[in-house]
């Protein structure tokens, strides 16, 4: 066996490194020969840096770093910056002015590593940050919310136990706690946990919906249940479709509902759809009602969705991931009306609330499901015999072990605005896509996707350049106005002024759809990115 | 239904608001008349910042959060500061010397959450940076990493699309591919994808080899496959038992396998179940091998695995989550021999390899499986007709959609220390550990747990104090000595000096499990731990 195993570590091979020795006594002395080896050689200065010392030497190095991350976020802010500089796959991959991404065995030196954070940024895209970015639903540079990240780094920790994390997991339990009282369930009781993603967040909802049901599926797999079908609605977010296949359901039984002209759920399709399930011999258990879609951003009926779940007995989930943000407005929290009645909620603070990526919850109306559908009990983490209240070892709730922390920049944030602060950021941002709306809403050249005041700050529209503007409705126009939102946007990303996203939805052809998240943006860069789609597709 | 709506608004009264009006032209008047309330008080100083401009007020802010986070690096590197101050649940609750963690509806001053960024320091521990931190497979502070941490939450991106994140997607592509030439898959050919934590890459494994065996489990469910057995190790991580779990298998579906007794797979048993499992009619499909179990450190024997995995057409994962990074080195990658004939690996180089937290791999050899897995070829997102190549988009392979860029750390490390800095970092581990080995193994009053030289840095041992150590082996000295690890650990944390970590394993009582993954450690490091266990055990 012993043979065999040295004879493997030839792989090094593709390292361009020397053979290794094939028995163990010689092996051990080439080893010592490469530490003198390398012990021969002039210390690099990065020698001196990694987790040695505190000395200047290393904060030396790290506050030029800091020095380099302040300029850029100076940059950042400047109006005359370009929002990208657009370079394809193959030109980074070659070498962009000596940026060199490729790894080698021998280290560099803090010079140049210096010179790659720079490059980094050079060619890595400001676009997030940019007020003319609206290209994502996360978009902004809060500077609260970077400290909070700077912060969470440094520390270095573990969401799995108190003992490791002990401020962390306090904080995480009091906001989580604060969220649900947001929503509205009695006294914020309840449960949750944050999660990498929205994504993860609508996954855990429907783990927690089937064990709720089902527990037996925990320890027998899925044959244990008869044949579950899921519902949700035609534009909701692709990651209950992504939570199907993942669980073991299939997106076969995942059955999508119907919805209005403004993209909203109709109710009387999910009972139509609930009882041909049931006549077909399935059992209806989890409905995922959306607030604020992906596109349209839509707010589906949760009230009379609610009505339908509690009659048929099935679990329902709020995917409030974009849309739960409105929560923390007065004005604007009346589009999730019935949230307090669904079973589990997403809410991401990373996308309206404008925290640093990652920071997304899911949110439990009942204690206990979350923990029972995931706990484990590993002995070598979570002890029963500590010295102190291990129910605040949280860990064994997730589906991750390790877990970052992603508390404390928005709990950070939530102190420094207060929720007042993340109210005037929202109906900013609303009002904002409100000036936008009113804008093109009959002007030359626009035409909106759908009829009627948008309810998040989603605003979907075509713009028709002139040569196609008066062309009669048919195929030959429709594949004409397909091609002009790729195009436009192409035509940006080349110029670099600014950024928004397009996509077809159902039978709709290629249309723009404009988000604002970030409060930082102002009504002179609407008036800028109209007048740009206007400027690049003058002679589409 | 609009009555409805503002009604439930009232649970805005949990958070002490004035109740919103009940109609919209009141509503709007009301919603105008707060911020005129807002505006007229006096501008706290916050409002500079979130996000407005990249002025003084705001990059001095930001200045003033690097100065408590620098001299917190400081202070964490001066082996005189305690490794914790340990307080209880309801202590830090209660407020610690005017620490409040609670949120509130009104901002903060700026000056205060500068107080908040250091209590939080101060009340968490410092101990996951601290050299005298024995108690987690990740440990230290990297410096050239905590740059690359500021720097990505600096660019605060996103990794779902090139267009948005292009230097990271690239890098990303290029570190990966060099794992896998690393693993010694040839031409570093394959696939993979970062994952938010070793739990997540695991149960990715068993996603990916379910879609390998049954893609039609995708669209219809776990009800379209026969009844599939998953084999892992019983000293492996309980990753893999909630993959079972969440992806629809159950628990009793993952046979556990028999070790020898120290911690390693025994092939015959795995050919054993493998052949007792077809014969009540299931289907083997997915062998677990762990390449550093957490409590032992044990390296299961690839090369025989992976012999009956090809016998009986299973799917080899290994997770070396752990034991990956020793790959790194020249000395000790011969104890993952045969990984090369894995079809994925789960490698975390927030572990042994000092990456902050978190960055964890999964590797998988075939082409194409990640990706058919797991795409939904959402059109909002991934549209076909952009003007790059779209290859480049990885978000489809994900189950998450918006994913944390945990590349940047680990790649500017991988820059700075080169590969030989890794491997040097490693071997410097794995020295100490055996330097504790030698010391304690028939020192009085330590016991190993299992004979032998340890194969990673686990150091798995009893520490008898000397009350019982001269008891008659039997049930009530095993029940003393199954109360010490936790009593002398109890003790560590209270004074604060060091810690590590202990467990019970099978029908052995709790002992202690101590390993290194920082390489700032030192010989008279590991002397202090064994005198203050011995100090604290002394009268146990």
């Amino acid at each position: 066996m012993t043979a065999i195993c040295f004879c493997l570590t030839g792989f090094w091979c593709c390292c361009h490194w020397a053979q290794p020795p094939t028995d163990s006594s010689s092996h051990k002395k080439a080893s010592l020969d490469r530490w003198e080896f390398s012990q021969n050689q002039p210390t690099p200065r990065h020698y001196l840096l990694p987790a040695k010392n505190g000395e200047e030497p290393t904060m030396q190095f790290l506050l030029e770093v800091v020095d380099i991350l302040t300029n850029y976020v100076r940059k950042t802010f400047d109006r005359s910056t370009k929002v990208l500089d657009f370079h394809h796959p193959h030109q980074l991959l070659e070498g962009m002015e000596g940026f060199n991404l490729e790894l080698s065995d021998q280290p560099e030196s803090l010079e140049q590593i210096l010179v790659d954070c720079r490059d980094t940024l050079k060619y890595g895209h400001n676009q997030y940050l940019s007020h003319l970015f609206f290209n994502q639903l996360s978009t902004g540079l809060d500077i609260i919310g970077l400290s909070g990240e700077w912060l969470t780094s440094t520390a270095n920790t573990n969401m799995f136990t108190y003992e490791i994390a002990p401020v962390f997991v306090l904080m995480e339990q009091l906001t989580l706690k604060k969220m649900r009282e947001i929503i509205g369930w009695p006294d914020g009781e309840g449960d949750g946990i944050f999660s990498p993603g929205g994504a993860i967040s609508n996954m855990y909802s429907v783990m927690i919906a089937r064990y709720k049901f089902f527990p037996e599926v925990k320890t027998k797999g899925m044959t244990a249940a008869p044949r579950l079908v899921l519902f949700t609605s035609e534009h909701s977010h692709y990651s209950i479709k992504k939570a199907s296949a993942a669980l073991g359901f299939g997106t076969e039984n995942l059955i999508l509902l119907s919805t209005d002209e403004r993209g909203r759920v109709i109710p009387a399709d999910l009972e139509a759809k609930v009882i041909d399930a049931k006549a077909r011999g399935c059992v209806p258990m989890f409905v995922n009602a959306t607030a604020g879609s992906t596109v349209y951003g839509a707010f589906d009926p949760i009230h009379e969705i609610a009505d339908i779940c509690e009659k048929y007995n099935m679990w329902l989930h709020v995917d409030g991931a974009w849309g739960g943000g409105l929560l923390m407005s007065r004005k604007h929290r009346h589009k999730l009306c019935g949230v307090e009645r669904a079973n589990s909620v997403t809410w991401n603070p990373h996308k309206m609330m404008g925290v640093p990526l990652q920071c997304s919850a899911i949110l439990v109306r009942e204690r206990g499901v979350l923990s029972g559908c995931n706990s484990m009990c590993a002995g070598y983490l979570f002890q029963p015999d500590k010295q102190y209240d291990v129910s605040y070892d949280t860990g064994d709730k997730a589906i991750q072990c390790g877990r970052h922390v992603d508390i404390f920049k928005f709990w950070l944030m939530w102190k420094a605005k207060g929720t007042i602060g993340f109210e005037q950021h929202i109906d900013k941002c609303l009002d904002l896509s409100h000036y936008l709306y009113t804008k093109i809403k009959g002007r030359e050249g626009y035409q909106m996707v759908f009829d009627g005041e948008p309810q998040h700050t989603n605003v979907c529209f075509w713009y028709l350049p002139p040569g196609i503007r008066d062309m009669p409705d048919g195929q030959e126009k429709r594949e004409k106005l397909h091609k002009v939102a790729p195009k436009i946007k192409a035509l940006m990303m080349e110029s670099g002024t600014t950024m928004v996203g397009y996509q077809p939805q159902g039978d709709k052809v290629n249309f723009f759809r404009m988000v604002i998240s970030n409060p930082a943006a102002t009504r002179s860069d609407i008036d800028f990115l109209t007048d740009e789609i206007e400027r690049l597709g003058q002679d589409l």
